[in-house]
């Protein structure tokens, strides 16, 4: 992602982070975040629960002895025009809660952490921020609050979809994750390897590619170097190993060319990553959950930055999940929600 | 594979190298590799067409510009006890070529690379070296040579079958993967990925996982930690993503774990190389081709090492081709090779 076009010195909306699972590390990473990176201060806004940011906050300050951060409540975005000083300016996003006991699983704390998303969702849709950035929620906290959607995705899909008034079947999404030096978009997520094999279709295949070249154009990289990685060992060796790639992966490419895209492949799996890796591609299309997440994982889980690709806004997260063993220690590592803050500012500063 | 008890300072056995197709890069790193690492001369005999490696030490000393290296033709290992001097001692183990052109593939040199494999297998085989170490052969050229085995592993396979008297199905073998700080054993290796999924069954996963710890057992980590991956996103979440980790491989590792050995998992796939890679585990069993060499390319090709396990003989290789294209520049990379000689130097020092 290091050849996004950086952003505008001066930005002109802000970014939107919300706090995420109130009984896990997000907001403690929120405020590590912003205390370790002061500029920060003058580019977000977090969508909240304010007392257990403010809680966040002194338990963080326990351990980095620095002084204590501010906390600005705003109404609403319309303030963001006023000068922010050294303070974080932050919105009530949910009902004011007192103490969310960490590590438990509820449903208030998955309503206060559904009801931030939405917020920011909204906020990003209509144009008043750049884009948001997520930290991690709980699924089953989800589910507790009678939220219908398991995660993140498929709630942003939703939100969205209502937003342009389709569908959710008109609204495909991919999830791309990316390590430093390395970006992979996933043709299907969290089936088994059986159902992962199904999915590697001519139309799935096509719609990955399409949406990752969207994506890369929106962000300033109209001439992106898609790869598209083999389903089978050494890409099916001509068919020897497997036909999905003479059958269904090339004629996608084909199809993909014939509309002007830069991709290529089917690449051999073992090897298309390692190449991406040594800058011969900017981003590589896996044919399933474990192809596209080995590399990306060994390559450095503390700075893994989530993308949702496909919506009609820019989210970005941290490769990570709550971690509830460590919430309420103020020491839980923002490095992969400082990646993610980079990733969504090179984004959305250079979308229009 | 660092922590490897170190082989001791005599060799009371050489280590035999084979030169690999002679149309390819084999000779030519075997020859660099020597020269690079002096220290080998006393430790290895190169089976192979004495001519060919003559031609091989020409272009490589035309490109580092040292010294010409001597080549002891010897007639047999009898005369391994001659003392060296700065010779390297070399077997004509085929019929004797004078020029074979350079990245061409013909039967004539799949020949004379099977005869050096089958005359190094031979003495391996017979204990009178420590190990084999193979440069790069090329299948096509073993074909035309009217070779019945794809490759390596499956004709050492034979050869050690029919050493020792039994069927080759009494001889299951397994690849192992390994780059620096990673190393992985394959539960199967050239079939699709739809092939790839039936092959993971509780006696091969078993296998898999006795023929590992065996391994390690005789190179001097009797307790080494062996990880098991599964085979579905999350190791299948509980059967939420698929049930070949409940069904299949969790009572492989139990029945494993019942015979005494150090095996956990089944581990989510995306997860398990990093964690092995941070020391958590000395080995992870990768249920398919790409599992295992995603990672292990990823972590660097250049020094990957190829090592077959089940056989009653140590055989490693680099984990590259003949590189026809760069054959007869004498500027091929020996680095995967000497990685490779490292390796068998360490298990055959070990080993009793």
């Amino acid at each position: 992602m290091k050849s996004f076009s950086s952003a505008p010195g001066t930005l002109p909306r802000p970014l939107v982070i919300t706090m995420g699972d109130p009984a896990g590390i997000g907001p403690e990473i929120v405020m590590s975040a912003v205390r370790q990176r002061p500029a920060l201060l003058e580019q977000v806004v977090v969508a909240c629960d304010v007392p257990t940011l403010r809680r966040a906050c002194d338990l963080v300050g326990a351990k980095d002895g620095k002084p204590t951060t501010a906390l600005l409540e705003i109404g609403d975005l319309d303030d963001w025009s006023r000068p922010p000083g050294n303070v974080l300016r932050v919105v009530q996003a949910c009902a004011r809660h007192e103490r969310v006991p960490f590590g438990r699983i509820s449903g208030t704390a998955g309503l206060a952490a559904a009801q931030c998303i939405a917020a920011a969702a909204r906020w990003t849709l209509h144009g008043r921020t750049m884009a948001m950035v997520t930290a991690p929620v709980h699924k089953e906290a989800l589910a507790l609050a009678g939220l219908e959607h398991p995660g993140h995705t498929e709630f942003l899909q939703a939100l969205a979809a209502e937003h342009a008034g389709v569908g959710v079947d008109r609204m495909p999404v991919r999830m791309m994750l990316g390590a430093p030096g390395l970006s992979t978009v996933l043709v299907s997520i969290h089936v088994s390897l059986r159902q992962a094999i199904e999915a590697v279709t001519f139309a799935r295949v096509l719609e990955t590619v399409r949406i990752t070249a969207a994506h890369f154009s929106r962000c300033g990289m109209p001439n992106a170097r898609i790869a598209v990685a083999g389903l089978n060992p050494h890409a099916g060796e001509g068919g020897l190993f497997g036909g999905e790639e003479l059958e269904v992966i090339a004629p996608a490419i084909d199809q993909a060319r014939s509309e002007g895209l830069l991709v290529s492949g089917p690449h051999p799996p073992d090897t298309v990553f390692m190449r991406a890796r040594q800058g011969e591609f900017d981003v590589v299309i896996a044919m399933y959950h474990d192809q596209g997440l080995i590399p990306v994982k060994l390559l450095g889980l503390e700075h893994g930055v989530n993308t949702t690709l496909g919506l009609p806004l820019i989210r970005t997260s941290p490769d990570h999940g709550t971690a509830f063993d460590l919430a309420g220690t103020g020491r839980a590592d923002p490095s992969s929600l400082l990646a993610a803050i980079d990733d969504a500012v090179r984004m959305g500063g250079a979308r229009p």
